[in-house]
């Protein structure tokens, strides 16, 4: 298993959009390579209006004011060592080796890993309406595709470019493996578990609800119960206080 | 040894939007939906105007259609045995279990995965200006957080909810292994919890142990302890009987 891309192994990571026309796409392609770290952004356009529009909008970021803009495919992945597109199955005759993002980000996290800081990758977004052309997949070495649901055959409308880069570029900073998140609560002792299964017992004596359900009240039914509620030190200390409060009150009170 | 959620299983998934002001947004979660194969959409918000603008753009489909409108994140998620808030990670004080998606991901599809058609499972979305609130947060059993990069200790901004929801529940249909969809015991639907939290505030205030400790008594806190206990359907019923006989019991005795 792999661990997670450095800062610099992302850098090597060229995210080119070709034909994006819609300057809030190209935005929040820009804001998902912020929020995971990845600074290159290349754009494909014979226009160079949108880019425009989207620096001038408000999210306007360094990754926006760095991005380069290309006449072709061909010169914005000319230093790329590795060139992969993404694309929605069955749409044409498939002429590339197909990986799911799954798969394919796997690939794509290996080659950025390399031990060679020259090595840069290339993930191609086609416009929205028509994908990338035949011209454009013929820079590529393989395809990439996140896996859309199918109903009788048909695979669904597709999400927006902002969408699908975001999906792409997560796949490549998930972990690989587990890490723990959570300082996790430290968990009771086996000597406060018992001790609340006890005062528990008590309860459910002193209110009558043993009487009325004997097998609800059954000393291991009651201890396993305890321990099914997985509690923290904490919270087992403070039903512990919860539960003597409640005998005291039963108590005073009979 | 690959298993995906069947659409059965995917349709036992709400995800729940809060205070989403903006149609373009709600569409995007929307399209995502139909494109990874969840049905169940919920709006909480005071006004119905964002969801009827969302409904009347281009890109309107039956999942938009058939979304459904609630005046409290309490009433959206009712029906709802496991209910799961998204956080950026450190904004506020943290008093829930944190996840990122990776493991999350799995606990959500282990709990869509059980052999319980009625089980259902909420995945809550916060405005994007201030994400969910506390109170909106309590009702949570744990949270999730998609992994963002930082610099100098300080996290990326986030991506719109259009992104955030499709990168979710990408998550949720990556391929993974079987061995994560483990069988568990059926767990409580919310309106359980929230029965077992109102009834707990009152023990709480009948034994006098709210007047002693206020922080601990303390509403949030109560409901977030119960949520932290993960209930089973069948120990939640259980302890709502129980907490009953302890009121008639206090109360009987004063």
């Amino acid at each position: 298993l792999l661990r997670s891309l450095s800062s610099s192994q992302r850098d090597r990571l060229c995210v080119v959009l070709v034909r994006a026309r819609n300057p809030n796409n190209i935005g929040a392609v820009a804001r998902a390579m912020h929020g995971f770290g990845f600074t290159d952004l290349r754009l494909v356009n014979e226009y160079s209006v949108p880019l425009e529009r989207a620096r001038s909008a408000v999210d306007a970021s360094d990754i926006l004011a760095a991005a380069k803009e290309f006449a072709s495919v061909d010169d914005a992945v000319a230093d790329c060592h590795l060139v992969v597109g993404t694309t929605a199955v069955g749409e044409r005759k498939r002429e590339h080796p197909l990986h799911t993002l799954a798969q394919g980000g796997e690939m794509l996290c290996a080659a950025l890993a390399q031990r060679r800081p020259s090595m840069r990758v290339a993930l191609l977004f086609g416009s929205e309406k028509t994908g990338l052309s035949n011209e454009e997949l013929s820079h590529c070495q393989w395809l990439l595709t996140i896996p859309m649901h199918t109903t009788e055959g048909i695979r669904h409308a597709s999400m927006n470019l902002g969408q699908a880069a975001a999906v792409c570029l997560y796949e490549l900073i998930r972990e690989r493996e587990a890490s723990a998140l959570n300082e996790t609560q430290p968990s009771a002792t086996a000597a406060d578990l018992e001790r609340l299964t006890t005062l528990f017992s008590e309860v459910l004596a002193g209110i009558g609800y043993a009487k009325r359900r004997p097998a609800g009240a059954e000393p291991g039914e009651v201890r396993r119960m305890v321990r099914r509620l997985q509690l923290s030190q904490s919270d087992a200390r403070r039903l512990i206080g919860i539960l003597r409060q409640i005998l005291w009150k039963i108590g005073a009170s009979t």
